[in-house]
């Protein structure tokens, strides 16, 4: 029995001496967040000194805030706030007045002005330079039920780094290969998943839940197995922030060589080295490409200049329209490029924006122009803005109708 | 020209929109933490209506606790505490007035008695259930210039999902494989990394910086091209926690399944998994072990109930002589056990231990018993206790002695 007690206390100075966290990371009886019984959700912060704490996050309903910028006014949706009430113990508390939709949220405290995670939930998101708490709200029968990890047979998610010629040293992707391809000698297509601006190849894999969409789907039989690969849109940056020979230092939400030409230049690259480090299928009635917003350019800018590449393209939220041609060829003669492009017959052009995008009327000018021309494409519309939320409705969307 | 401001205008915007950080997490004038020139470091906590602002972390001199633990005094070392004074705009701070010696270290701020992390550092680890803000302070020529990722070949770093018979489900495991090895027809050696209790498949290369140390050990010459396992090693886990199917569930210290002679029971099964699927030596001499903690004890037992499995075994301020003979046959009939793994001549049993750890005493029992016998060993002394910094250093010193 001795040797018992003597476990337990080399767990508890484990845990207090590697960095004395444990036991400090507020109180124990404080819980947040908690989806309560009636589908609502409580929020909770300890902070006796505080003077106000509120809780602001995907999860509330959106409102209105208009800014100026060079002159512009521009009108974005912004996520609600809710205030917390001080209760015992200096404990803070706000519950939803609405249930909190199955759904993947972040969410972050301000108290008395500084924006903090939620010191009790460990799970957490970057997103360029600050961190954001996690919130999952599964559904069966739900699609937040697809960002759920379930007992399905699980596909292996890779770090791979490789030498990008256009860069001048080592990139890294993060690949996924579907369960039972390392076990089979079958060939897969590929589909490219393009992030936004300020992100990088971890950015559909943490804030998207795409290897989580990707198993689901395919365990249900609804997607076809195949490789997927993330790159990272920034051909100046080895690797995501924290992860390159850079060290820890703070990302910036704009990074150069993104959408100045360079991304796509130089893409063929990594579609060569896929293909020779992996068995995959070849054409490209065997390959795909998707991206949200600059990724989305991406996508668009990847079709046009390699017709004969992409069998499948899918534009989530796409920064469509703000480029400057002059930059890059790659921008030139987009009428002629998009003609040729349909001549190849593309199988699929997937569009997908929410109407309170800043992008939405972007994207309903190009949506014009295609229908003035007679080409064919998918269009979704859904509720809100420029959001992690809609991406992952899209990719779950598109993955299913590649490769058929 | 137009069009570039309405690039920034959309970058902003996507900042603002997803989630609302980018603007709002702290001023943007506050930096934290800042290494000066003269190698101290500044640490700063925006907090206007706060009291009181502290810091601590392994990079503070440790000081001595004592707890009453089930009526047994126990003494530990826990990290110092710095306290930060307010500034202009309610900006605490706080400069060592020491110099932070290169390392990688983990630190929080405590806020009027509420521990959080540093809002305008988005590098974190998780340990168990609580996440601390990490710095890394490298330097040409130290030890962790290994902990830091240079413009090296890189090695790849897979989650490979395996087939557990004994646990009835499959389970994660973290896979390293060198660089070349992809395009490479050559076997390779392979190395199992275990973790301590309250730790999964990701806390070697989180904590550890182990895929760091083993592609600088291997692009120096220093240590042979190796394929390095991370196992989990809660056999009642699929994988780390957030990462399998109960979701994001708060972590907890000890689960069943960890000490009582099923991980080592089962451990055949990630061998054999291991040698299936990648292009590994066969033999004891191509096949190492090692472990921290609770990974200690797991390698002691491994090493002693497969003594054909392992010739090299490295025991990372192990848990020795806390288990119960009585709950495993795996844990009887020890010095049986032991004379039998020197008969089968280990290239290396490497011992590593602080000496003001909780474990000194019981490695020092065990380093007695070696001597006693007359059996070999490695044996290393360093300062302080039960840390990841004692971890880094012991593989680091361990790699480079196996499989020459």
């Amino acid at each position: 029995m001795k040797r018992f007690a003597l476990i337990l206390a080399a767990a508890l100075c484990a845990g207090l001496t590697a960095g004395a966290q444990q036991a400090l990371y507020g109180g124990p009886g404080v819980e947040s967040p908690v989806i309560n019984e009636d589908g609502t959700v409580t929020f909770r912060y300890q902070a006796p000194k505080a003077v106000k704490v509120e809780v602001t996050g995907d999860f509330m309903p959106a409102q209105k805030v208009e800014v100026e910028f060079n002159g512009q006014k521009i009108s974005y949706d912004a996520p609600g706030v809710g205030e917390l009430k001080e209760g015992k113990g200096g404990v803070w508390e706000y519950t939803t007045p609405f249930v909190v939709a199955p759904d993947l949220y972040n969410y972050t405290f301000r108290v008395d002005g500084n924006t903090v995670i939620d010191p009790h939930n460990m799970w957490v998101n970057r997103d360029v330079a600050s961190l954001t708490s996690v919130l999952l709200v599964p559904a069966e029968g739900e699609r937040s039920d697809l960002y759920a990890i379930h007992r399905v047979p699980h596909g292996t998610v890779s770090k791979v780094w490789y030498n990008s010629a256009t860069a001048g040293f080592d990139r890294r992707l993060t690949v996924y290969t579907p369960a039972g391809y390392e076990t089979s000698k079958a060939k897969y297509p590929v589909l490219y998943v393009l992030h936004g601006i300020g992100g990088d190849e971890d950015a559909w894999v943490t804030q998207g839940r795409a290897t989580q969409i990707l198993d689901n789907l395919i365990a249900r039989g609804e997607a076809k197995p195949m490789i997927v690969v993330f790159t990272n849109g920034n051909i100046s940056q080895e690797a995501a922030p924290g992860e390159n020979s850079t060290g820890y230092v703070r990302p910036t939400m704009s990074l150069p060589q993104t959408m100045e030409g360079t991304f796509e230049t130089a893409f063929p690259e990594i579609v060569k080295f896929i293909d020779s480090r992996y068995r995959t299928l070849s054409g490209k009635q065997n390959r795909a490409v998707c991206g949200l917003s600059m990724g989305g350019f991406h996508t668009l800018y990847l079709s046009l200049n390699y017709p004969d590449m992409f069998g499948y393209s899918g534009m989530f939220s796409a920064a469509i329209g703000v480029n400057d041609p002059s930059v890059s060829k790659i921008y030139q003669d987009f009428d002629k490029k998009l003609a040729k492009y349909f001549a190849g017959k593309p199988s699929l052009l997937w569009i997908g924006c929410g109407n309170t995008d800043f992008l939405w009327q972007a994207n309903l000018d190009f949506k014009k122009k295609l229908d003035d021309n007679g080409f064919k494409y998918t269009f979704m519309e859904t509720e809100g803005g420029h959001i992690w939320k809609n991406w992952r409705i899209y990719l779950s969307e598109f993955v299913p109708l590649i490769f058929k």
